[in-house]
């Protein structure tokens, strides 16, 4: 796929690219896209350049020896300060996600140094992909929008789902019973959050294969939203 | 798969299944095998009938509204109890592996009621099942033994490795630069947390489908332990 910009439209890009890569996109595939194009094309982006620090940021870009126009923007994103220590800012997004620096990641476009956000309503966008891919491509999919999180406990970062669309993100199995005849213990699975993790496996680090095409999964497919996979404050044990 | 039985051969099963199913097993395949069926071919099993709870456990399973022989087996498995509220039991193991219950299922074999302990040594387990392909089908494979594990913040669980042989659990990206000459936020991948995750997907809940073959994946080979994806308590921001 070429680099995103800004206004681009994602969905033309990806039929292009399926095209171009000769895989067929069908009805019933799961499209897995990773958050950075998709803030590129929303123009999620901020120059640092054009960012004021609030005293506060300062203090605590200073204590934790970061870019005060940096933690100023992750201030702004978040709506909640889940740890800030050892150079380390886990917040919690205005869309209730807990993930390091509020999801605002920096990076080198031509030559200055510029933020990207994560989208404002990552389930819109994966909405948005959807709909562009039934006008264009005449097909029925599945769209998650993946980002790349830490973990509390384990070492390595994964891929989980930070918007849908056309998916149900948690498969629930509570009430079933195994071959035994006994109530399962796994009472839901984060599905989308399956997807999103074995995506990241094809996909390039580095924004050279910032899209997967998913076949053959048909367990994910449904109504539902990124929000979904969110586990309410007064539920988590570890907030 | 036929059901697994204490001291079945695991590896012979997979490759009598393999065929069966018409799946190749090659050299580069990643064999990801849950948890539960490693057990009960370890025998780690233990009739409920037989524990006698301590005082204690006794007075936790009060508190929590559990079996106190259940919850007698938790604390035996667990070396840190990290959350113990509304019921539930986050544990870390003695492997190091944070979890509900410490890893203890309970599941109902021929009439009496039975938990399944984690196996002992899961690396060893994946090696003793790797060991048993190679002489058996004379392939050289990577072997996960999955376990499904909730999740702080986010809802629904998902599958993670618990032991790897032939694998190296976390690819690391410190150091590369994006398409820009920038430095990647993203310093380690969980690779094979990806791919216990991915197996999930066509995995039976219920112990019909306990083993997934993934083909063509070869950038989690390598050396390693499962121990790689255990955060050390001194760099965990959440125990």
């Amino acid at each position: 796929m070429p680099l995103v910009k800004p206004g681009d439209d994602l969905a033309k890009m990806i039929v292009e690219a399926a095209r171009h890569n000769d895989v067929a996109l069908e009805s019933g595939d799961v499209i897995v896209v990773a958050q950075k194009v998709v803030s590129k094309a929303e123009n999620r982006l901020v120059a640092l350049a054009d960012v004021k620090p609030s005293k506060f940021a300062s203090q605590v870009a200073a204590v934790e020896g970061k870019d005060a126009r940096h933690v100023e923007l992750v201030l702004r994103e978040a709506r909640r300060v889940v740890r800030m220590r050892d150079g380390h800012l886990i917040m919690e997004t205005k869309h209730g996600f807990v993930c390091a620096n509020a999801g605002v990641d920096l990076s080198n476009v031509s030559g200055g140094e510029v933020a990207s956000l994560l989208p404002e309503d990552p389930d819109r966008s994966a909405a948005r992909i959807k709909e562009g891919l039934r006008c264009l491509a005449g097909v029925d999919v599945g769209v998650i929008v993946s980002d790349t999180f830490g973990r509390a406990w384990r070492m390595g970062q994964v891929d989980v789902a930070i918007g849908v669309a056309g998916i149900r993100p948690i498969r629930d199995h509570r009430g079933e019973k195994d071959m035994f005849g006994y109530v399962l213990k796994v009472t839901s699975i984060a599905v989308a959050d399956e997807l999103a993790a074995a995506a990241e496996l094809v996909m390039g680090k580095a924004e050279a294969v910032p899209v997967a095409i998913v076949k053959g999964c048909t367990l994910a497919r449904g109504v539902g939203s990124a929000r979904d996979l969110v586990r309410p404050i007064e539920e988590d044990l570890f907030r």
